[in-house]
């Protein structure tokens, strides 16, 4: 089975975006954190549609022709950006990992609030590394959600940086 | 004006209790991790009623001696344990920050979900120390809520423990 691995900022309160999708908070000129070196171990990255959806308004596809896997109900909705390596699947997350598999692929990059909180309930997250901005929004877009039952962490590692980033790297022990 | 801290511990999801107060998810046999040294610098402890409220269901009162005040509504309502120093009090945050401030209190320790958020709220926090338990419990009482605008903290320490406890210390800028 593939490994699969969370790589978010949030707000010190725990959001990943403003209500409305805004990632205006996010630092412009932050320092390098780890992104690239942890992009260059993902084989592909799993996201949901409103995911994707804030993606097509940056001004330029972020992922190159990094294999990306956008989840949604209904595939025949999407429209794929020239360049971008884009499959579109519907299918719960042991569906979607099983597949991925199938396809060789060994480290899936999860992304967005609620492909996180799906891939999490269902056991389907391994590492989790989160950078903490030093701001709080007051609400948003939460990176957890509810759970069946508590999920405990083994804390790996925390990186400060000079601008205020703080990034934990946590496994899911149970 | 006497400076207000917040040392609290959090779920990795910004839990501060269950949703019924249950603080069964924090660690029982974690590392020192600073409390102590908090506390002498402290010289009143500001809670809620439902803080307070859970404080009593303890096997003895916490603070020893160390004066308490309590904030409600309904003070008449409060009976008060033998050997605890603790005043209620009702009114805005700036009027019990004043009272103190009129008593010379130099440090007051802001704890509980809706006291914490009343202050911060009213801009009379000054210092952030979230000590990060790795679990996610999935709800509860959360210790961030609502705000009318961004608050914006300078990151001053991170301090890591062999528990897995993840301490982070901020100020609040603006």
């Amino acid at each position: 089975m593939p490994s699969a691995s969370v790589f978010i900022a949030t707000s010190l309160d725990g959001f990943i975006a403003r209500p409305d999708g805004a990632l205006d908070w996010l630092p412009v000129d932050c320092e390098p954190h780890g992104y690239d070196e942890f992009m260059a171990t993902v084989d592909a990255i799993v996201i949901g549609r409103k995911t994707f959806e804030t993606l097509l308004t940056f001004d330029a596809w972020p992922y190159g022709t990094k294999q990306v896997v956008v989840l949604t109900s209904r595939p025949s909705k999407l429209a794929i950006p020239d360049g971008a390596v884009c499959d579109v699947m519907s299918g719960s997350p042991q569906d979607v990992v099983a597949r991925l598999a199938e396809r060789g692929m060994k480290h899936l990059y999860i992304d967005g609030g609620v492909t996180i909180q799906g891939f999490l309930g269902a056991g389907l997250i391994r590492r989790l590394i989160i950078t903490r901005i030093p701001v709080l929004l007051g609400g948003g877009i939460p990176l957890f959600g509810s759970l069946s039952r508590d999920i405990r962490l083994e804390h790996v590692a925390t990186r400060t940086y000079p601008s205020g980033l703080v990034q934990s790297e946590y496994l899911i022990v149970d």
